[in-house]
This record gives C-alpha cells, structure tokens and sequence, in this order.
C-alpha cells in the first residue's frame, strides 16, 4: 500500500479537468486576495496564507462556481464569492484545531496553523480571514451585494457554523437522535455548503424558483459529504484519508455509522445524492459541475 | 478611599443625560439583536450575550449615534451600525482576554467569558459575534450600505484590529519608537473607532468635506483615549480603573509614558483633544455630542 502524495502534487485525480480549472482559478483567485507577506504585520498576513493557501478541497468555491455554471454564468464576478465562503472555511479550520476545541496538530499533511505560529497569532488569523471575506464580499458595488452579505452572516453566526460548532461541543459523549446529528451537520458544515451555493446563484441572478431547487441541492450534497466523512473515519485507512481513522468514534463523537450503523449510512447517502442530482434534473446539461460534485461529495476517498 | 461601584450601578455619572440615554439606547438595540437565551444553541447565545451585555463604556455605538446628531440624523437607521461596531468591540474582548492572549480572568468587574463558558465556547461566542456583526449590517437595504461593510470589513481585519493586536504581540518586550506605537494603536483600537464614526457618517449620508473632518476627529479621539489609557495605568488605582494598574508596563507593553515621560504624554493628550476639536468646529452647536466624547476620552478616569 502506498500512502497518497500531498495534494499539491497530484491535485483531486478524482476530479475532471473543468472542476481542476476552476480549483486552480479559485487558488489564484485567494492568492490576490489575500494580504501580501511582504507587508506589515507580515507574521500575521504569513498565518492567513499558511491557513488558506497549504491546499484543501476547495469545495465551497466549485460549488459557487457549478452553480453560476448552471445559470449560465462563469464570470469574474464570481470570484469574490468563491473566495469569501473559501477564507470562512479556512477560518473555521484553524479555530477548530485550536487546542481548547479539536486540538489537532495536523491539517492536510502539514502542521496546523498555532503549530506554525503560535495560538495567539492563530486566533487572529482566523479572525482577520473572517473579516476579509465580508470585506471581499463588500467590496465594489455588485448587484444583490446586501442579500450576499446577508447570507454569508447568517450561515456564519450562531444559527449556522458557530452554532453547530457549539452543537457539536456538548455533543462529545451524549448519544443523539439521527435527527438531531443532521440537525448539527445542517448548522456545522452544511450552512455554509448551502451560501456558497446561494452566493453562486445570487451572483448569476437565478430566480425564486431556481434557488429554491439549488437550496434542495446544496442542503442534500452538505448532509452527503457528512456522511461520507463518517463512512471513511470508520473504513478509511489514515494515510488515504489524511487524518487518523476512527479518531472521530474514539472521542466520543456521534457519527452517522455509530447511530444508525455501516449499512444504514450507505443507503442514507444514496438517498441524499438522489435528492441532489433530483434537485438540479431542470439544468439539464448546464448542470454538469454540481452533478460532478454531488458525486465527488459520496465517493471521494479522502 | 471608596472604590467605584459596578457599571451597573452607578452608569457612567461623569456623562451627561443625553449620552446616558444613548448607552441606553444602544444596550436595548444590542439586547433585541442578540439571540435569545431560550432558543438552542442556547449555550453559545448565553455566552455571546453574556459578552456583550455586560456593560462596558459604549464608546464606539455612542461614536455613531453623536456622528449622526450632528450631521442632522438621530433616527432609527442608526442603531444597526451602533450595535455592529460594539458587537465587534466585544468578540475582540473575548477573544483578547482568552489565555492564549492577555490572560485575564476579570473585566468590567466580572469574570471573563472563557472563564464562565470555557475556552472553546468563547472561541466560537467571539466568531459568532463578528458573523452578527455583519449580518446585522447587511439586513435591510440600506443605502451605502456596501461601503458600510467594506468599511467596516477593513477595520475589523490584517490592516486594522486584527493587524493592530498582531504587532501588539510582537512588540511586547521589544523597544517601540513613538511612531510605531501609534501605529500600532491607530490598528489595534483606531480602526474601529473610526469606522464608528464613518458608519454614522455614511448612515446619515455625510458628504465628502464633512468625512473628512470626522475622521480627522475620530483619528485623534481613538489615539486620545489609548494615552488616556496609558496615563491611567501609571497614576490610577485598581479600584477605580476596574483592572490591574500597572499591569501593561509589568507585561513589558510599550506605553506612552514608558516612551516619552508621563509630561510629554499628558501634552500630547491635550494636543490631540484639541485636533479632535478643531476638525468637528464646523458642526457648531450639533457637534455637542462629540465634544463631550472628546473630553470624556481624555479626562476619563477608568
């Protein structure tokens, strides 16, 4: 068996060469955006590269983009929104692996950011990439702007991330429902899944009835990723899967095969994938990217 | 000797009524926009409130709503940017007084908020108070309402607050120049304080000449009331100023007095108050507000 090459080397070879592009689009894309460490204070600009900059997915972006894809819209002008639910997402990562939440020392085969530049400096790069994502996001005078804005807080806050965040800290050791496990990913991981693919679709001007099948989308494939995340901790092998197996089960973490068991999950993520590709059947082929990512989302192996 | 008593108990004697009734004003707007205690995540909003709720000086809600008496503007349309700027004033607070940072146990006479909810909870409390921060901003459809976000958006990241609490951390111990330390303090409190004042201003639809002033104002306000801070940390007693005094010049901060002398700082206080002064002389008699905000940051003593 042998281990898997640090992304950067061979970048999602799951993945078809239109959703590589836009990887590396949304890469670049961060890469402007972000502040320059050459410029002061430039061990905190270092911290907010490290954080974003060492790799990753990059799913909330090619979500922005699949979705202004299907309305027939891959302009620049969806950049700032790829890149404003990416920088959240790297902000939530860093917080995470803080010593008084996940305290995990590795990320992406690398060590974490308050490994590389201590806790505090941690804390504030995070905090600062939040900030720089509602700034982004801000910035220039982009049509539906307030409603992007809007979205973004809201997914952020304390009825999306934040608040599964802290579902999931007195969780640790109770036993949930399925219910109240979907509930937490809903808030935890799939609010802001769900903006980046309501920023796409606010960006390409969709309307009431589009959004509302994207929303059905963009909620399915959150809860999807989840559950695969869960299927892998428990077959995974470490080195595939770039985090150490079974970790999620050994702290006490409700997951979905501890719940409702191997078999049930499996069929719970068929179920989810068929309610995505349903949710997006009126796209017809412009749809092509989110049905790629609705199926990266159940088969991916790390 | 009587030590002052709690916040709450004695609010503010040294201001007058009306900026009294704007704390009030403010405290009612900050309560009806927090989440409620009784929904869930209940323990992530009882720390966010608990947080925010706990007195405090008001000074940058106050900022907005003085800003906007005296361009002509008292109205309702105020209170969403009042409420943002001191959400985001408490999550620096929360995040600042966590162990990895300043390390302190107590504020405004109460125990800090990592203390009561634990490091992880205030963690997330301070990330969902800057996602309100902006979501609360963006509700609605104000107009200028981008530039208030991008505005405000600047202020909160690597080139302001944030920025400023990183070459906080990198000064400690080290020699600052005078330059550097204002620098360092037009980041780390300046940037919100000024972005309190240029939200009024833009609520209240301020032209480019008046801007100009108020940040001139806000620019030396904000300084004024770090060397205020500063002065007190040598000559105020624990009691009154409601921490430790002495605490900045024992944890090797660089201060004002400890750079020019305790005469040279009082000088360049009376210096700045009189710039503050002198750039909000056009508002004539509706620049009441900020002239008694001006001399409450440099005669305040705690």
């Amino acid at each position: 068996m042998h281990p898997t090459p640090p992304n950067r080397l061979n970048p999602k070879p799951e993945l078809s060469p239109a959703l590589r592009a836009l990887i590396a689009r949304a890469e670049h894309a961060l890469g402007e955006a972000l502040p320059s460490e050459d410029l002061p204070p430039i061990e905190l600009h270092r911290a907010m590269r490290y954080a974003v900059l060492g790799g990753g997915k990059r799913l909330r972006p090619l979500l922005t983009y699949a979705t202004g894809h299907a309305l027939g819209n891959d302009g620049p002008e969806l950049d700032a929104p790829a890149c404003a639910v990416e920088l959240i997402h790297a902000y939530s990562l860093v917080h995470d692996d803080l010593p008084a939440m996940d305290d995990d020392a590795m990320r992406r085969g690398r060590p974490t950011c308050h490994i590389v530049f201590g806790e505090a400096m941690a804390i504030l790069a995070g905090d600062a990439l939040q900030a720089l994502a509602f700034e982004i996001l801000a910035r220039g005078n982009r049509a539906r702007g307030m409603d992007m804005l809007s979205t973004l807080g809201h997914a952020c806050g304390a009825e999306g991330m934040a608040g599964g965040q802290a579902l999931d800290l007195t969780a640790v050791g109770r036993s949930l429902t399925v219910t109240e496990l979907e509930h937490m990913h809903a808030c935890k991981t799939g609010a802001l899944i769900r903006a980046s693919v309501q920023l796409g679709a606010l960006t390409a001007g969709a309307d009431a009835q589009a959004i509302e099948g994207l929303n059905r989308y963009a909620t399915a494939v959150g809860l999807a990723f989840q559950v695969r995340d869960d299927i892998l901790d428990v077959e995974g092998e470490s080195a595939v899967i770039g985090k150490t197996a079974g970790k999620d089960a050994a702290a006490g973490k409700p997951t979905f095969p501890s719940i409702i068991g191997l078999d049930a999950s499996r069929a719970r993520l068929a179920e989810l994938i068929d309610t995505a590709l349903g949710a997006i059947a009126p796209f017809g082929e412009r749809g092509v990217l989110l049905r790629e990512l609705a199926h990266y989302a159940a088969n991916r192996v790390h």
